[in-house]
C-alpha cells in the first residue's frame, strides 16, 4: 500500500478506520478485563460502558461521511486489481458498513448491554445448576436475535443471518449437510473407539500438581512454541479465551485443575493458537479492517492446530514429556511417550464440550446447532430447551445429563447472546485437518515437532493463513492454502489414522 | 433529583453526561491496565487507543448540541436553589464544556498520546538513570503544556492554568505564600526532629517477609478498614495508584519489598483512602460529573488520612500490631506498639518523595513546584533541570543526589505530562490535618481506632467529604466540613504533637 499514490479520500478513510480499530481494541480490553480481572460488583456498570462504546462504534460505522468516502473511491478502486489489498480494504469496509446500517443504533447497544448482563445471569444460574434462573436472560437474548435477524430481511433462513456474524458467508443450506455427514461418520467411529463406560480415566497428567507449578510448566511450553512475554499475557480464567488488543498485546487465558495438568496445558495450547493467528497478521494491515481475523472458523482452525494436530500428536508428545520431566520433577517417572499419546487420545462420550475428546467433540456442536436452528425457526420454545438438550445428549452421545450445570448451562455463549457461534468450532476442526494435510506435504513436520522446532510451522501458518487477515474470504483463504473447498474427509482420515496409531481403533 | 419534574432538555443532557462518564471509566481502565497488566510491547498501540478515546470525549464535550442543552436549561435553573444538585450539575458541566472548547481536538488527543508515550520514555530513562534519554520526551511535554496554557489566555500566571487541571480554582498567587510559610515552618522542625544522618533505619517492619505473606497480611488489614473484595481489587504496581471505574469497581495497587513490609502496608492504606473516597460518593450522582472526586487535593487528603492520620497514629498501631502478630507469626516478637509508633514516625531527609516521612515530605513538593513554575515562566530550560533539581535538594533537604534515577527521574508525573499536579499532595496533607481536627471533635476516634472500629470514621468521611462528589468546590467543601479556609497551622500542630508523643521532638 504505497502512500504516495493514495487519493485523499483514502487517507480520510484510513483515519476513520484506524479510530474504529482502536475502539475495537478498547472493546476487547473491556471483555478481557470483565472475564479475568473485574470485581463482580462492577457488572452493571461494565454493561453500560460496553453499550456506550458499541453505540459510538455503531455511530461511526454508519456515519454517512464514511459511506460517502467509499462512494468517492469507487472510480479509483475500479482500476485496481480486485485482489489488491486496497480493493479488498474497500470491499471489506463496505460490507461492514452495509451490515451496520441495517441495525438501529439502539438495538446494537442493547445487544451489547444484554450480553454483559446475560453473562452475569448465566454465571449465577450455572452456580446453582438451575436453568429457570437463566430463562429470562436467555429469552431476552433469543428475542434480541430475532429482532437482529429481522433487520436483514429478506433472507433464505433466519439462522443464516446469525451464522454470518461469526463466519461470513456461511449458510444453513451449506452447514446442515456438512454436519449431517460428519455425524454419520463420527457416531460409528465413537462406538468403535470409545473406552467402555466404566474404564477408569487415564491418570498420566493427573498429578496432583500445584497451580503455581502448573503455571510455570505451561508457561515454559508456551514460550517454547512461540509465546513472547514481551507482547503476550497468560492469565487464569474459568472459561479460557484469547483476546488480541494489538499485535504487541496478545492475551490468552487458561484454567488450572490441581488434578489435571492436561486442562491447563491443552487450554493453553488452544488459546496460544488463537493468539498466534492475530500476532502474525501482516503489520501493514494494522488499524484497518484487513488487520482482523477473517472468521471464527479460521480462528478455531488455528487453535485446534496447536491443541490437537500438534499437541495431541505423537512427535510433539515425545518432546513435551522431556519438558515436563524437567519442569515438574518426579511427576512423570515411568511414563513413556506412547503411554501419553494413548492417554491424551482417549475416546469417551461425555457431558462437557470443552472437556470432550477430539472424536466426540463435534457431536457436541451438532447438538447445539440443531437446537439453535430449532429456536430460530420457532420450533423450540426457551422453556423446553433443557428437556430438548437432555434428549439430544442421550441420542447423540448416549449419556444422561444429571443437572443443568452439566447440561444446557455449561457454555457461556448463550448468556452472551452468541447464537450462531458454535458451528465455527466444527468448521475449525475440519479446516485444521485440511490445512494439516498441506503442512505435512510442505514441511518435515513430524521430525521438527519431535525436536521442539516450532518456527517452521509458525512461518508456514503465517504465510498461508495468518498474514492475510481479512484480505480473502474464509473460503478463498482455504482454497488458496489447501487447493480446495472445506471437506469432512481430511478430518475423518486424520482422526482414524491417529486412533489406530494410538491403539484405540483397529486398522480398517 | 426527582425525575418527574425534570425538563426534557435535562433528560437529554443526562444521557450525554452518562455517555461521557462511561467513556471516562473506560479511560480509567486503559490507564489501570497500562500500569498493571499490559505487556510492554503494547505501549505504542495503547497510546493510539487512548488518543482516539480522548478525541471522542473531547468531541462529545465540545459538541454544540451539549452547549445548546445547557443554554436551554438556563431559565429553568435560574429558579432553583443555586446549591441544589441540579444547579450544581449544570454549573459543573458548563465549566467542563467551557474549558474543553478552548482546547483544539488535535491538541487534546496529542496530549493524551504524548502522555502514554512519555511514560514509556520515562520508564526506560529511569532504568538507565539517564536524564538525557528522557530529555526529548519531557521537552515535548513542556511544549504541549505551553500550547495548552496558551488556549486559556489571558491569565494571571501560566501555571494557574495547569494548577486548575488538578485543583480547580487554585492559583500561584495563593499557592506560593502557602508553600513559603510551610517551608519556613518545616525546615526548623526537620532540623530539630531528624535522626543524625548515620542513624541506622528502624527495622521493625523489615522482615524479611515473603511477598505472598505480605500480600495476605496487607489484604487482611485493608479488609478490616473497609476494602470490599466484591467490588475492589488490589494489585502490585511499581508506582502505586488507585483508579475507580465505577462504585463497584475500585482498583488499588501497592508494591512489595521483601525487606520492608511498611512499603506495601502504607502504600496500601494510602490507596485505600483514595478508593474509599470514590466508593462513597452519593450513588444518585452516578454517571454524572457530580459523581466524580472534586479535586486531587481533596483526593489526597483522603489517602493521607488513612496512611498517616490513622495509619501512623498510636491508637491504630496498637490494633495493627495485634493483626500483624496473627498474620505474620513470629515476625513481631518482642516489638511493642510504642516501638512501632516511634519507628514509623522517624524523620530523615531523603532522596525519594514517595518514601519520605510525613515531616520532610512537603519539602519534596516545594522543590517540584518551584521547578515547574520556573519552567513555565521560561526561567529554567529543560536541559538545566537535573542540575537545578540537585541544587534544590541540597538546599531544601541537605542531601546530595547520586544519580538521576534517585533525583529528577524519580516520579512518573512529568513523563505523563502532569505538570501542576504535585502541589495537590501538599494541599492534601494540609486538608487532612484540618479535617482530622474536626474528626477528633465529632468522634471518639482514638478509642475506636485502638479497637479496630473503622466504620464511624468511614461514615464521617462519607458525610462530610465523600458523598458530595463535585457538588461543592474544593474550597466550599473544606469550609463546610471544617468551618474555615485551608491553613497550614493544623498540619504543623498535628505534626509537632505527634513527634513529641513519639519521642522525636522535645515539647516546646
Amino acid at each position: 500500500m504505497s502512500a504516495t499514490t493514495e487519493p485523499t479520500a483514502l487517507i480520510s478513510l484510513r483515519e476513520r478506520l484506524a479510530e474504529l480499530s482502536d475502539l475495537g481494541s478498547i472493546g476487547s480490553l473491556l471483555f478481557w478485563d470483565q472475564n479475568t480481572m473485574m470485581p463482580p460488583a462492577a457488572a452493571p456498570a461494565r454493561a453500560e460502558q460496553a453499550a456506550t462504546l458499541e453505540r459510538i462504534v455503531h455511530g461511526r460505522l454508519t456515519d454517512p461521511g464514511l459511506a460517502d468516502l467509499l462512494d468517492a473511491l469507487e472510480p479509483w478502486v475500479a482500476d485496481l486489481d480486485p485482489e489488491s489489498a486496497e480493493a479488498r480494504l474497500l470491499a471489506v469496509t463496505r460490507r461492514d458498513v452495509e451490515k451496520a446500517v441495517r441495525v438501529p443504533a439502539d438495538l446494537a447497544a442493547e445487544i451489547t448491554r444484554a450480553s454483559a448482563l446475560g453473562q452475569q445471569a448465566w454465571l449465577e444460574a450455572r452456580a446453582s445448576a438451575d436453568f429457570t434462573r437463566f430463562r429470562d436472560a436467555f429469552a431476552r437474548q433469543v428475542d434480541l436475535r430475532h429482532r437482529y435477524v429481522a433487520c436483514f430481511a429478506p433472507f433464505e433462513h433466519p439462522y443464516d443471518v446469525l451464522l454470518d456474524v461469526f463466519e461470513p458467508g456461511l449458510t444453513v443450506a451449506e452447514l446442515r449437510p456438512l454436519l449431517e455427514r460428519l455425524r454419520e461418520g463420527l457416531v460409528p467411529l465413537v462406538r468403535a473407539a470409545a473406552d467402555p463406560p466404566d474404564t477408569p480415566r487415564h491418570r498420566l497428567l493427573d498429578g496432583p500438581f500445584e497451580v503455581e507449578d502448573q503455571r510455570r510448566a505451561v508457561s515454559l511450553v508456551l514460550e517454547a512454541v512461540g509465546f513472547d512475554p514481551d507482547g503476550w499475557r497468560l492469565d487464569p480464567a474459568p472459561h479460557p479465551f484469547a483476546q488480541s488488543l494489538a499485535q504487541g498485546d496478545i492475551r490468552i487465558t487458561t484454567r488450572y485443575d490441581r488434578h489435571d495438568l492436561g486442562s491447563a496445558l491443552y487450554a493453553g495450547l488452544h488459546e496460544f493458537g488463537h493468539g498466534l493467528y492475530e500476532a502474525q497478521i501482516d503489520p501493514a494491515f494494522k488499524r484497518t479492517p484487513l488487520g482482523e481475523p477473517v472468521s471464527l472458523g479460521i480462528h478455531e482452525s488455528q487453535s485446534r492446530t496447536w491443541e490437537n494436530l500438534v499437541g495431541r500428536g505423537r512427535p510433539f508428545l515425545g518432546w513435551l514429556l522431556g519438558q515436563l520431566r524437567e519442569s515438574l520433577p518426579g511427576g512423570f517417572d515411568g511414563v513413556g511417550a506412547d503411554d501419553l499419546f494413548r492417554a491424551v487420545n482417549a475416546v469417551r462420550p461425555s457431558l462437557i464440550r470443552v472437556d470432550a475428546d477430539e472424536t466426540t467433540y463435534n457431536l457436541h456442536v451438532v447438538l447445539r446447532v440443531e437446537l439453535e436452528i430449532a429456536l430460530m425457526e420457532g420450533r423450540l420454545e426457551v422453556d423446553d430447551l433443557p428437556a430438548a438438550w437432555n434428549a439430544a445428549v442421550e441420542r447423540l452421545l448416549g449419556v444422561s445429563v444429571p443437572d443443568d450445570a452439566q447440561g444446557v448451562l455449561q457454555d457461556v455463549h448463550w448468556g452472551a447472546g452468541m447464537i450462531g457461534y458454535f458451528a465455527t468450532y466444527t468448521l475449525g476442526n475440519l479446516a485444521a485437518a485440511q490445512l494439516w494435510e498441506r503442512v505435512r506435504r510442505d514441511l518435515d513436520i513430524d521430525a521438527q515437532l519431535a525436536r521442539g522446532e516450532f518456527a517452521p510451522l509458525r512461518a508456514w501458518l503465517a504465510e498461508h493463513v495468518h498474514r492475510h487477515g481479512r484480505r480473502y474470504t474464509p473460503r478463498e483463504l482455504l482454497v488458496r492454502a489447501t487447493g480446495g473447498e472445506l471437506r469432512i474427509e481430511p478430518f475423518l482420515e486424520y482422526l482414524e489414522g491417529k486412533l489406530v496409531a494410538a491403539g484405540r481403533l483397529r486398522a480398517a
